[in-house]
């Protein structure tokens, strides 16, 4: 399946006073490893597509499972998967580890969208984003409503 | 089940570029509701007990699933209840809705611990907790390492 | 000069590995605490006045000195003042205490803005809102490019 | 006078609804760029020291001028530079930057302290400290009072 790794320092303000990184910040981590394989593969999380439409990219679903903390100036591993790909919506996992490790891992299952009248509307993954994803099974359209 | 309901207006810092509250802040607002949860209930989140042990209820698990954003300026309604606890661990579960509306729910599982030469340890529940703690239908200590 | 004050309680993600409120939160709390000064003047923060102008209030200049930690679950008393009005701009000081102590300080100068093609831009306080501002002592304009 | 240099691409989660990074996150940015310049001294910013000291650098003050926008996924670059030095605190400037144009420059001050009692102690900057803090124009102690 298709996979991407990288990397990310914790940074002091991530910590929280138990003195490990607060559990949201996860969230953000896995945010950030998603956008920075969409622009590996020269694809924008928000603007116009080459097919002229206003798109994003909301999340549907989110969740992780702890088992150990990270702590501040750790570097840690984040490997991406595309573990589920539907003709509207994208399901990435997350696992995060350090020095082989594993910390925690996660999941987040994001909607293909457009704005109309100030709402977000699901729409099919345009043909200009379906050609630089890389492929996976592509399964139905069921539970894709955002 | 043991329940609570508090109200949280999302303040201008908590919405991001797409103009609504960004997805990991629903788990800050988790977070905030249990812990006024917890000061309801007299107990602390973290801290010495009763009994003199140094507490802390780290996240084992959490997930979101979102329907509807939520915007600059709105209050929203936060339900929590107490759907599972183990001798050493609860699960909570948070319903969002705005006016009656349901725009996100989700669940947190955290578990008893106390700090052991610098390291988290899953403890039994303490005495003066469980004593607080609405009674809830306790279930076994399988699958509550931290 | 026009003075209003509320009071915030510290959140256990507002911490960092010190123990401690992380310091870019008070700026937070600034704003929390200015926004809720605008709404009880009847005034938002962004969106159409009743000109019809689609306004916004960028910040050009913040400080913060600070004295004594903020910890958790602490309640924090913020007073705020408008300590200068220009034609364009506002500026307004702020002081948070706990019981009677002070423990930090701070300034904020906002700029009131509107969005031409994209990019802010520094426009006169609308009638609107200089009708609901308190009269405060109006200077000049020098030095409110946004 | 001493000078560090460093980059930084803006995130999704530090943009709010204005479009733009919010500007506490600035302060963040400093602090990231703080702690990149200690790492490269060979320095910390928690912890104990050589001479066994248990260290930490809060802040007594800072502030930041804004003059242009930072967005989504812009890479900024960040001009550290130590301004003054005191026996026992450290100022340091920063500016913003992206393809030369400033965004924004600030300003934090920190002083050296150590944990006393659970309270934090000005002390003077270690000499394990000093050994490989760049040479800056060491000034008197006045208005360092943490």
């Amino acid at each position: 399946m298709p996979h991407f790794s990288t990397q990310r320092r914790v940074e002091f303000y991530e910590t929280d006073m138990a003195g490990i990184v607060h559990f949201s910040n996860f969230f953000r981590y896995m945010e950030q490893a998603e956008h920075e394989f969409f622009r590996l593969l020269g694809l924008k999380i928000s603007g116009k597509t080459a097919e002229g439409i206003e798109i994003g990219w909301p999340r549907v679903a989110c969740q992780c499972d702890y088992r150990a903390p990270a702590r501040y100036e750790e570097v840690i591993t984040i490997d991406v998967t595309i573990i589920r790909q539907t003709t509207r919506s994208l399901t990435m996992s997350y696992v995060f580890s350090r020095d082989g490790k594993i910390l925690a891992s996660g999941e987040m299952t994001t909607v293909c969208c457009t704005m109309q009248e100030g709402a977000l509307k699901a729409i099919e993954i345009p043909p200009s984003y379906l050609d630089r994803l890389p492929a996976v099974n592509i399964a139905g359209t069921a539970n894709d409503s955002p």
